[in-house]
């Protein structure tokens, strides 16, 4: 594992492909979350770690006044125990014999760990009751995901979550403490208009006829009632109705946030991937940088150019990208001419993540940067497919 | 770093996201790759460890009648060097002080290292040649990077690379061998007749002419003309022009390449991803599969299932993937119906991955299995961007 750069080091000097944080930003970032989120003193911030999957940057959130923390799999819930942070919730399922065992192990190790986790079928919980009845020997809470448009895992809205809800209160080591309503495919409508007005649409619908099948029911309430991204968390924060958000971008962003009309919501940038120039084609008039689909994801689109907006980045293979002139638009403006020759090799270029948690997934290390100089050098604890 | 298994595990019990290799698939093609070769005796496999970064795979593959070793970055060459292979040809630029530095400090601290790099550049030619003769006060071997049609680095055919020759040929430090002329974009035409008519054509036309440029300019013949992925390396060998080739995919395979018409040459699918089930959704008649962005890659598109060919594996994000019944085709062929009810969750569900080598990449672990139990799990000791 090679480590990009030490502190002190200049920018200049760091091995690239690498990904830097902008630490300015970043902090910034950390502490707007909750000035956004002051109106609504009742909801409380469990950012989401699948962004970062890294230790330090989960304990700066907690510094920063959030709740606890969010995460996608059970690696990175081990991750974060190990490292101290005492409230962590798993935003999934966790299925099968060994994953079980090593989350209620987790239970176990930490005694003052608060620890919740995803429920979504009957067996599941079941078998998640069993080993806490047997191996911990104490309750464990969990909430169920409702399917509120995401289409993915969960439970239907309304009654299929009352009738699991009654199912899961007969199994005496789970603690029922609330419901979880991402709204994933929500997060990058580009209005902000039309964002809101679809977050609003469901929460009045699955998510309040699912508290009302839950109340018709005679079942205890939902404790907690979360959800929310970075595009979305402030409209959910809004609606009265939840009591939680969890965003995990809001930290880096990326380029498809950035392509998101904001409504008011105005986070940084601060992850970039520095790239080198490795090659400069001038009879092609391109220059080619050692970043490919093995340093950034494509998921989202491609990334682009820090100082250089005018032009484009086109994919060149595992470790190569090319910057190169756009291709005139269509409304008859001409594209910005690229002059290869005010490029040198070893020139350092910035760019900006089409989608920051699964490029961030591809690195060891995070880069701090402040004033051309580097601060930190943060380990990405739980990289990788993990369990 | 979670390891996935142990050997001797049953393949059910291994934790999932996890890279699996069939050993008896990959072993026939370790050796398959050479009887295709057989009949070409002059022309030696060199092949690309950037499929697999894996230090262990290399060396089976010097032991299965490899010449040595290509790879795509110096940190792959740097974990190849120190594991002990002994030749190794970088088929990239190395730019930047720092990095030249480490290859420099390559053949200094493994005299008995043949360790050669790609140039396309004059300026960085000298800057080699300097550190060459200042601190390791010997020579490298070197080739020149001829664009014959990827457009991204190199130079162009004929007398750019005949003029390039003649500068590097005065810098003492430097020994040229040869040239490499990589057709990256031919490799997934899928009519394998087709293929082999674009690999002659460039073969005719931009090799043939540069080695003419060479010579009609009286310089040294290059002594290596190398190049030639999986989907054309037997072309290239066939051309008479070509003495090595450098597949590296042919190991594992993917789905893009299963998709190319074979020519005879047939290699077999090693690589897996292996999955499970985590989610059940009866109500929408799908699957979802613990396999997302952050465990196979999307740049050459889905993955698609061994034991369910007639599904079709969805994206869930980040984390997740589904399994759902294709579309009706458009000749009226009506799609076979998913029978959710046959899933259990935990069910072990495998995955060939669109593209295999930034698939890899994902991973920290290769996982050998044989007759339903795992074998060996190796380190893929490169992975990573590096540098």
């Amino acid at each position: 594992m090679f480590v990009p750069a030490q502190p002190g080091d200049l920018v200049s000097s760091i091995q690239t492909p690498a990904l830097l944080i902008d630490l300015n930003a970043f902090e910034e970032n950390l502490a707007l979350v909750h000035t956004y989120l002051k109106k609504h003193p009742n909801v409380s911030c469990k950012p989401h770690a699948k962004s970062h999957k890294c230790n330090e940057i989960a304990k700066l959130q907690i510094e920063s006044g959030c709740t606890g923390i969010c995460v996608a799999k059970l690696s990175e819930a081990v991750n974060l125990a190990d490292a101290g942070i005492k409230s962590i919730c798993i935003t999934n399922e966790i299925v099968g014999d060994k994953k079980l065992d090593i989350l209620v192990g987790l239970t176990a190790k930490y005694p003052d760990l608060e620890i919740s986790t995803c429920l979504d079928n009957f067996d599941n919980a079941k078998d998640l009751n069993r080993k806490m009845k047997n191996i911990a020997n104490k309750k464990i809470d969990v909430l169920i995901e409702v399917n509120v448009g995401q289409n993915r895992c969960g439970l239907e809205p309304g009654k299929p979550v009352a009738d699991f809800l009654e199912q899961i209160l007969t199994l005496e080591n789970l603690n029922f403490v609330g419901i979880l309503c991402y709204q994933g495919w929500n997060q990058h409508i580009r209005d902000s208009e039309e964002r809101k007005k679809a977050v609003i649409e469901v929460v009045g619908g699955k998510v309040k006829s699912t508290l009302q099948a839950i109340k018709e029911a005679n079942l205890p309430a939902p404790e907690i009632v979360t959800g929310g991204g970075t595009g979305t968390f402030i409209y959910e924060a809004e609606s009265g109705v939840f009591n939680e958000v969890q965003p995990g971008s809001y930290v880096f962003m990326d380029n498809d946030y950035n392509l998101n009309g904001d409504g008011g919501i105005k986070f940084r940038q601060s992850l970039f991937l520095l790239s080198s120039v490795c090659s400069i084609n001038k009879s092609g008039n391109f220059v080619v940088l050692d970043a490919g689909w093995k340093s950034t994801t494509m998921d989202s689109g491609v990334p682009v150019f820090k100082d250089y907006p005018e032009f484009e980045f086109v994919w060149g293979g595992d470790e190569h990208g090319m910057m190169k002139e756009k291709i005139a638009s269509k409304n008859g403006e001409k594209s910005k001419k690229l002059d290869v020759e005010k490029f040198s090799l070893d020139d350092k270029i910035w760019l900006v993540p089409g989608h920051c948690d699964p490029t961030v997934n591809l690195h060891d290390w995070l880069v701090g940067v402040r004033d051309g100089k580097v601060e930190s050098v943060w380990k990405v604890d739980a990289r990788g497919p993990g369990f």
